[in-house]
């Protein structure tokens, strides 16, 4: 077995808004003391990480001068070039002050949302000087509790234009940044705007400059919707859309865990990696996880370090499924293949397809044999082949 | 109060596999003899519908013979033209047989697609001869229910080639009809393809013909994900593809239950018919539901009038609701309308804009005031207003 | 119609937490400041409200001295005096602090879990002092993340023994109380121990003292479960256990909303009033919901408002649903007062009875007219009838 | 690694109605021809089984006399003692057939009633005939869609009334039985009574001999209800009323999957078998399972296959973890064991302890590692240790 030890080319990266969660929830305060951001990019350096990834207000106090921003950088920029670690990524809290209780882009306030906007826009210069080249927008509280509270119709409209104005300004300004949406069902709001990673991918479609915005997909606000996290992995994919993924674990429609990656759903946790191993994804592997509030640092570490691990243990189980005879002949089997083929023939008319004889009872008595070729993907799962 | 009696006016229609499942499910056979096609229709008619909707299998024995068809749709061409309803929607059933135990478009088995799309292509002829102006496509054994067994990317391939076939068929042949896709997210699949709207809208985008293609979305379907059906059907409006509706009722993420429509989510159901009515919609009101396997046809069309009566019910509450002068007053406390309004003002500069002041701080203590306006909406819906 | 104003004989009470609650969440800080108890009670008593409920340290901050604890009273005392609301009940924090991470009653740490202990004995004197009669155990830091953190069979043992100590404390005190355990299924523990009603009556009925011990249900707690509300209550009254309710609004499995009572699922809150005015419950109409984090103090107060007039509107529904005799008529065609008989007859012998002839098929062909009845119900709940 | 092949001494048993499902569903027809009983018998013991179990129907057509009973159990008795397989467990099929639409104990109609408790105590003498020892009770169809359809405290009396009368029947027979009480929260009724193992657990304290009645959780029916399918036996246990199991796989709240036993939630399966093995239970390895409809009858032998080998496989996790020295150090370091010394010292007086000095600010730093211990579970579960 392979020792599972994360190195920088495994492309790992943490929000340091993960180790830095002091467990402040709805019933109850803080857990743990702050986290200083420079501390955690030495101690995720030390992990393995290669990047580490935030909100503005994780660094940067909520009202900050510009001279105060700078001071509170620096911590942080003297970690980065000791470390070697990257930003890969960026994101602009627009929900924790409550300013945003009614969100940031499509607040019915419009000089909320004009705050908003500028508060992106300031982000945006940040991102592009830490050298990310992926700018998150999670749409958090975006929402509503109730029906007549939210006009979705100029929500999305006001959604479209912050992205837009966005997506002009990094044009403008030359940035090599690129933004992709977070989809999400539900919480903080009773319901959110974009709930899922196919109304985000639909939105996009809708944008001045789609090419430049793509997704940020969750595992735990999919399987929130008791959606398949790598079937809508794959339909990213499909579209040209999976531009960075945020890895955790969760048991369903409840609410948000933010468990460990690899310890939530674990079937759903080997076809996720599959998907991101072998569908054509090639951003970091970003995890957005909390640990649990039973845990002090040593417990947070202990976590940090079991979301790589975890990944790297389903990636030797995934290439070795993959590389199974006995799977290659089960997939053989349940015809997987053949659905790559076109349905219609190339130059066939279509009066020549219709004419053609089936018998439908003779094809209805054939199994697929898929029950076969899972117990093989089990056992792979639980590492028994 | 009104006497809520439906009329062709207002456009109701329903599936013929409404009123006449059997009460076939899981865990038991049937509960009521078969329903003859015209007999439905001249109840249906009798009880103030405008039209029926069928999937060819619902009128026409699977496997049926070219002369087997016509005789099996005399019956029906004859209670249509007896009793003037229309059929404005056409669906085919890819599903039921065994031939489709792994799907239709996106079997693994070629020759089962090339069968599936025959199907299809036969049935769209039956839709423009019957007049038919939408014809919806709901993909329910199109999913898998374990990893392997499906190439998410290959199946989306698939879809698309289907579609785009029916695409060219539809406009080789001059027919007026679009298609409706209706998604959902599992069942009888473990996991199903395009599992909500928004999924659907995004694959919409990827086809050959676009503007031919919307949705069907179902309240039943998209609550199974526990999303918010009013939000969606906005959602779809705003993207110009809201082409055909499902009602029904729905308690949230369980199995599909296909209740009548306004006995599941009262409250969704009000938001509905507010955006139904008031969000650009003018389609038929298409019920897909399930009498009870409790009940015999008493209570099959005690359940059918029940859907109309509680629509109508719920119009006259929304337009209430809309024309109440304390609710409009409540919108504008909430600022509902600010939302319509740019963020931008038209021909700012993004420097102007950004040097604009803003105190976040005075801006977090103003309430939204929505506890008010939904307090008001609320007893709209009970009726005490 | 009536005009729903609540009045002290309605029974309604307020937790302190409900509109003291700050807004603060896993995603954002406070969006309210915190709001005097004192305060609290004259404004629920000016809405119509008889009695207030709440934790200690919504009161008396964590940690007091005897003297900190007096005079944090002293204004809650003299607000009660002024307006003559009520302390019907009392509960005890145990989950806010970071102390009670692994929970109280079973946390791991034995000394954690004497403190916890020691706390509620303290807090039973004040109930008791206060005149409460009901003494709330909700238990939600009990419960684990992970697999192997928690040997629930000991804890078990552990919340029998402690639930033990507080009913031996009441008997021995001479205290006129009883507990009610309100269970919950997760959220804040990934699961949590007595995840519903019936766990928690079936610990019970292993206790001690069963006959000092009822339950305390919570609209959403069962809804986030999916379970039927109204279902559970009817259970818990057959049990002879229901003590206290929590109403609020819930929109199914997801996070713990807490919206205002009649918000949520309109159809359950109708069935809940109809079981808690007919069902045999005597107890007050007790509110623990949270008014949304978008609101001001008017809003809190707007939403405090809200939920009695829904429960008064609601009432009224109830009574006319039961007193209309087309309704009547219905339940009798649906054989509803049929069940109240017993199966067998008295004094039938048991060869006698199994020797009866009945004909299933002809059984078979009886609908249950439920649709009708349902029917009826909802024109109640929508006002038009 | 071990070999994984069942044997006799694992006690795995399947239900005839498992490998014999056609695979009708709401949505679509048979897709596999019907399987003799003396088939599966044969074929399960060639798996290496040692038990069948089923319901009558499943064995002796509906209404059959007694003649042709007789000769439709001859064939199974011939197979068990060429096989010399047990029947461990029977059970009542009350709810296929249409006169059980509302159910059988809980019927509306007595007659029906009447007719299901005669079905069953016929049933009662077949099990005591064939050996069993358990006698199961699923209320599949006791429950409703609808409000006012089910007086429930009047149904909870009639369920009450009819296993009263089947205790006291096996009772009087002097039959080696005992009832082990299904749960399930819905499907395919809207509610279903007792709709979790709390609830069951609860009503079994209220029956005339609640000795001779226990539970026989399924992992699918809790798990729809989002609950913790390995803490729920865990409290059955705790109560003594685990009495059989029923082993599946199931992706949380939606339809009911009955997946084959280890390929739903991977990590609840390896918990479960951990409290099965180590909890005390002692009773068959039961499969209530459905291979997918995609199947033929290799891809059914195929599923049921993998239900033993994932048991086995899982169990050889579990001792392993256990086992583990790394492991028992973490279980240390989370004080798991802490919580089985009762909180209070035997004899100290309640004064002492209320005396006692904590310092809850020191103690909230203690992290509980359970992060640590459950990356240690995880890994045993990967088969990485």
């Amino acid at each position: 077995m392979a020792d599972y030890t994360p190195t920088r080319e495994d492309r790992f990266s943490f929000g340091l808004w993960t180790v830095g969660w002091q467990g402040v929830d709805v019933f109850g305060g803080a857990a743990r003391p702050p986290l200083d951001p420079a501390e955690s990019v030495h101690r995720l350096s030390d992990l393995g990480a290669y990047g580490v990834t935030f909100h503005d207000d994780d660094v940067i106090p909520f009202g900050s001068s510009a001279a105060e921003k700078e001071a509170a950088l620096k911590p942080l920029r003297e970690a980065l070039a000791a470390t070697g670690l990257q930003v890969p990524m960026i994101t602009t809290n627009l929900f924790s002050h409550a300013v945003f209780r009614d969100g940031g882009f499509t607040n019915n306030d419009r000089d909320v949302r004009r705050f908003a906007l500028r508060k992106v826009l300031d982000n945006l210069d940040l991102a592009a000087e830490l050298g990310a080249r992926t700018f998150v927008c999670w749409g958090g509280r975006e929402g509503a509790e109730s029906g007549a509270a939210k006009d979705i119709k100029a929500a999305l409209d006001r959604y479209k234009e912050a992205v837009d104005t966005m997506t002009q300004y990094i044009v403008d300004s030359g940035y090599d940044l690129r933004i992709a949406i977070e989809p999400k069902p539900n919480e903080p709001r009773g319901d959110i705007l974009l709930p899922t990673l196919g109304h985000a991918l639909a939105f996009i479609t809708e944008l001045d400059r789609p090419e430049l915005v793509g997704l940020n997909p969750e595992v735990g606000h999919e399987e929130m919707a008791g959606l398949n996290y790598a079937h809508g992995l794959a339909q990213a994919l499909w579209h040209g859309k999976l531009f960075h993924i945020d890895l955790n674990g969760q048991h369903g429609p409840r609410f948000d865990q933010d468990l460990r990656f690899g310890a939530g759903n674990a079937r759903g946790a080997f076809w996720t990696v599959d998907i991101v191993e072998n569908g054509g994804y090639d951003g970091p592997r970003h995890f957005d996880f909390k640990p649990p509030r039973t845990e002090d640092f040593d417990g947070v570490w202990a976590s940090a370090a079991g979301c790589m691990r975890n990944y790297l243990i389903l990636r030797e189980k995934v290439r070795a499924f993959r590389e199974d005879p006995q799977v290659r002949e089960a997939l053989s089997a349940a015809r997987v293949d053949e659905l790559s083929q076109p349905t219609l023939t190339e130059g066939e008319s279509l009066a020549a397809f219709r004419a053609e004889e089936f018998d439908p009872e003779a094809a209805a008595k054939r199994g697929m044999a898929f029950e076969a070729l899972d117990q093989l993907a089990i056992e792979h799962l639980y590492g028994v082949r």
